[in-house]
């Protein structure tokens, strides 16, 4: 199966790589452009063919390795 | 109107990010990892609300800042 994660910071945490593109985005003359944040995203192949297997084992990637869930969310698609 | 932006290493491309999270998920003891690519996920509030100009707008970020379109491909999708 593959997954597909998306990590973004939570709502509130200071964004300092969105606030960038941001002002880069003003620079080059783009109007309009009101709030810029930046994420992850992560796609994994995995041989586990069992949805709730792979979902659990997602789950436990995000919260040992690829989220830092004090800053961080996370969300997990699976597909195939 | 809401811009979910996928900026992703096209295939073919060495991902050394990918390689260093699936290096780590294995020392951690996780199986049956095959392959980790790693993109970036950018969210845009844009004041613009009719969907065309909006993609328009979003492109043209994505062509002169936002994806390098060399080694990099991209995906748009609008909300709101």
């Amino acid at each position: 199966m593959k997954a597909k994660i998306h990590v973004t910071l939570k709502r509130g945490v200071l964004d300092p790589q969105g606030k960038a593109i941001g002002s880069a985005l003003d620079h080059l003359g783009f109007e309009g452009v009101e709030e810029v944040r930046q994420g992850k995203y992560i796609e994994i192949d995995l041989r586990e063919r069992d949805p709730t297997r792979a979902r659990e084992q997602v789950d436990a990637m995000c919260r040992q390795l690829l989220a830092n869930l004090v800053i961080e969310d996370y969300s997990v698609e699976l597909e195939g």
